[in-house]
């Protein structure tokens, strides 16, 4: 997504700043305080849009849990975006983009940093007007830190004490993921090394799901998952709020795909923004639909979470490539994307990996596979795109394994065995999402 | 909605291209490729709030719905979305709008396509500068045919098979909505004839609900819900989740009725676009109160469903011309809508119609209704808007009654009645989407 | 929020009009018409982004009242969006902003006004090119005012008549709020003594959050809300509704803060917005994490619905002035709303006084300490905010019990004690929420 305006040329920069009207005159495009206005606006648009993908892991994973856990569901996700969005700021965005040195500039000295941002009524004279106002970026980059903390909730849904998940999140949204993060976007080795990965298929999905992945295996799967060599299925608790969620997400996905154009002043970019809108709905309809029908063949049944699941493999599957393929091309990634997480669920539960909503299937293994299929319409090698996903899924497994097993080795990361069948709302935060309801 | 490109006089076409700065100077308007990419914006914009539609049909659906059969909605919902999304690029765009020959060209030669939209990175000379991009363009028509598929779901709910449903919403997305769309935004027939039809009270809502009637007709009522000759009542589950889906579409519809102006780049198509705005939201507010004052006068109670579908119907009449008429038209029109439900609805049960979500009364009724109106503000005749009416509700009813009675005759279209009891959930996906809730 | 151009020194004005293209070639800024398209673009995003709160608000308050009640809660929400939506055009928007002269002029004659906005297709030279579309203004202007009733219906939830609350509603958004509101916004005397409200954290928030508190004063406590000298806790019936309408608000908060802007057309402006969105999301976070370890402190469990509250008190306190601060600067102000919560709900029942979503600790409590500090920030005195903070207290609070006691004396506000037990649902609609749902 972010090639920092510190990696373009130079020359470029020095060329561009004064020539307004001369420029428009030029080559008819508009001129650069115009395109410094459409470039933030897309930030802007995209970064809500993204940020409500909050909301829609949070109704996904509240759908998907029994409904002794919604409420500490919830707690978990409005906790861990909000942390990710002090982390971000207080170190991430720094540690992420050095190529700017320290852009936000802070409190305690230029480490910890507040001055924040442009000056209120900045000038033209005084923004960098090739690009897009520094508050745009910097919320668009947050939005999509938080996604990454999302997708480790749902993972280890049900049977993770509250606190010790939130000391997680502080160190994957302050620390791990702006460090493998910087590799790419910030302009690090990655990038140098022709490493593609347009909105982050690996750098923010596949991130999350090899953190989730980790989370899973010290945590181990919930009590009675896996009993007398049997898989025993534990429905979500309401499939209406489960949809919404996945709707709500595919929402999100266009500002997540489109605004990694990281422009939109000029009529190539708008274009192209318009490109990644038709492919990343078009990979995300293939996801589900080869999910139906795979599922109907497979069990004779469909099955409504593996269509959702479906939808967000699709998705997740394109965004390492969301411009250059064709409809078509977006069709058949996202339809593997989809059929990927039909045969990864029961998978995982053959190794007695218990990830309640599919978020490793969903982001690591679609993450994967969508970085792979970049070789197919982007100008990257299959060995740069395997190095990129080996480096991150290396540095991401092993540092998560190291941080759940020293919180399981100090203040323990599950809760008891009577919490967790008495469901998690009452033990930890002493009420019911549905108090009224009688469960059957 | 889409008077295309191809249509506006090639004069103007020709002269327009490279005047650039020059016409700024002389107009004061953006120069072209500033329009352009304000106009590309509009359709980005428009078309994720009108894909967002999808939830908010998803959502009053399943809140209106018994429980037991929520996940078979969630996923006919999600399905027909993903369906439709796929039907539209292989076949319904360019049977739609022929007058460019087939824009998006393909896999399967030209026929079915792929190579799709706008190139990468187009320059300025390559793109249509007169209008917006292809991909833009594409991605607002798309999330309108899936909008029609939307309202046959609700009315066939709670009794349809899942497969023989998505087959009609491959013909309906594919063919029939496409054929018929392109006889008035194609630039056929009736557009010719002067008919008047701005964002498609007829062209989407009433052809969704002219499909919606032939299926209700074709399948027959729910077991037990005309019994001794009497209503009985089949309340919907979530009355909550209805409401959130109704305040979806609310949102939705500002893309769908905004976003067809179909351009933003002047101050006069931005100012346009305003007062649609202006308008639709006043449209729905009038049905809405119109509604629920109309039940309190008729039963002494407010109905909540029927304020719902009275803020719906309201948005449906304002839909055929949401432009001209000032403020207090926009309320009357509005309210005339909401009165029509509140009166259609039992209309319907006389006749032992059964429209589950009452899908006929707002997008049939409401969208002739407002097909009419709009001879009290827009230019068009009472004499066309009639034709098209006719034109439009002959075509679809009949094609629908022929594909729904060909689907009963082979491969059956309604469930068994012991599936219909125990609910589609159990019996068509093998789940439930309150598995914890005791029903009552 | 609203400086209206009336405001804007004459000679600005006169200078502005016709520069077009010699001001983009002088200053680098878009041209006169790009700015316009740009600045009613802000209005119409910003608008439907605030529309879509009255969304979260249905939800936030539909999740934290018992399930007996939420059809009806779910009425009253839709229904006064409505009735604002009139209401504001009838009168409200030409009594907020008498500067302009009866902007939207009407059908029965100047007072009550339809010819509307700017016409269809206006010209270049009609527009009031230095500004935005008066449709754009208008719905922005709009949804304002919807957001203000909302506030009320929550405080009052679960005992108060249907028709005596959309009465007041009628009051509030067509008189009460557009008065004190033309005070600041229109140009009015609090506007010209210095008082700094930038997005409403006065006008609108504690302007609801008065009108709340009388409203719950004059109604009294729930039936067994305080009994034997107890508070009697009565747990809203679905969290992940709650949780749902509170994401929502979020989103909707960057409008509501991000459009209040009221300029997007140049480089200064963009980049303005773009701090104010990075700040809005900053305070919504910290006002939450806030919540979450103070509750954890106090009560050893933290609160989901103090979280939830203390993020949107967090978006409350930042309302005022959420430009001008640091991140870290609007860090502070929003913990500081965030744990201002979660004091005042236990405060509120020391008092008795029955709020039954929190509505007044968020909105008016967080509306007055977000309304200080912008001391800190900004440019205002403290006396001159205390004036502010107190003339729309004393005039709201009154009027609203002069309103609410005449309602009480003459129709009633209070359903009986049997239909209170009963729930409102079944006795007022005739209907229920969660009908098969079975209470536990």
């Amino acid at each position: 997504m972010n090639l920092m305006k510190s990696l373009i040329p130079a020359a470029a920069i020095v060329a561009l700043p004064q020539m307004g009207l001369a420029q428009e005159a030029a080559t008819g495009e508009p001129a650069q305080h115009t395109q410094y206005i459409f470039t933030t606006l897309l930030f802007l648009m995209g970064g809500f849009l993204v940020f409500f993908m909050a909301a829609g892991f949070a109704m996904l994973e509240g759908g998907l849990v029994r409904s002794k856990n919604v409420a500490m569901q919830m707690t978990k996700n409005i906790a861990l975006f909000s942390i990710a969005a002090i982390m971000y700021w207080l170190i991430g965005f720094n540690l992420m983009y050095p190529g700017d040195g320290w852009t936000i500039s802070g409190w305690l000295g230029p480490f910890f940093s507040t001055t924040v941002l442009d000056p209120v009524g900045v000038g033209a004279d005084a923004a960098a007007l090739d690009y897009a106002s520094i508050g745009s970026d910097f919320f668009f980059q947050l939005v999509f830190v938080a996604a990454t903390a999302s997708i480790v909730s749902g993972a280890v849904a049900e049977r993770i004490k509250l606190w010790p998940f939130l000391a997680f999140v502080v160190v994957l949204t302050g620390i791990m993921y702006p460090i493998s993060g910087s590799w790419q976007w910030g302009g690090g080795w990655l990038s140098e090394a022709g490493f593609s990965d347009f909105a982050g298929s690996t750098i923010v999905h596949s991130v999350g799901g090899w953190a989730a992945l980790a989370g899973a295996l010290i945590l181990g799967p919930r009590i009675g998952k896996y009993k007398d060599g049997k898989v025993h299925p534990m429905p979500g608790s309401n499939l209406a709020l489960a949809t919404l969620g996945t709707f709500i997400l595919w929402l999100g996905w266009f500002g997540f795909n489109g605004g990694s154009q990281l422009a939109m002043g000029t009529v190539g970019d708008v274009s192209d923004v318009s490109r990644i809108f038709a492919n990343t709905n078009m990979a995300a309809a293939s996801g589900a639909v080869a999910a139906l029908i795979l599922t109907q063949l497979l069990y004779k049944k469909p099955d409504l979470t593996m269509v959702l699941n479906g939808a967000l493999a699709g998705l997740v599957s394109i965004t390492a490539e969301p411009l250059a393929p064709t409809l078509f091309g977006a069709l058949w990634i996202g339809a593997v994307g989809g059929i990927i997480v039909v045969f990864a669920v029961p998978m995982l539960d053959k190794f007695k990996i218990d990830d309640v909503v599919g978020a490793i299937p969903v982001h690591l293994f679609a993450g994967i596979w969508g970085t792979i299929a970049v070789i197919f319409y982007g100008e990257a090698s299959l060995i740069t795109q395997l190095t990129g996903i080996i480096a991150y899924g290396v540095f991401t497994f092993v540092a998560a394994l190291i941080l759940w097993t020293l919180l399981k080795a100090t203040v323990g990361i599950r809760v008891s065995e009577e919490d967790e069948i008495n469901g998690l709302d009452m033990a930890e935060l002493g009420m019911e999402a549905y108090p009224e309801f009688s469960k059957g």
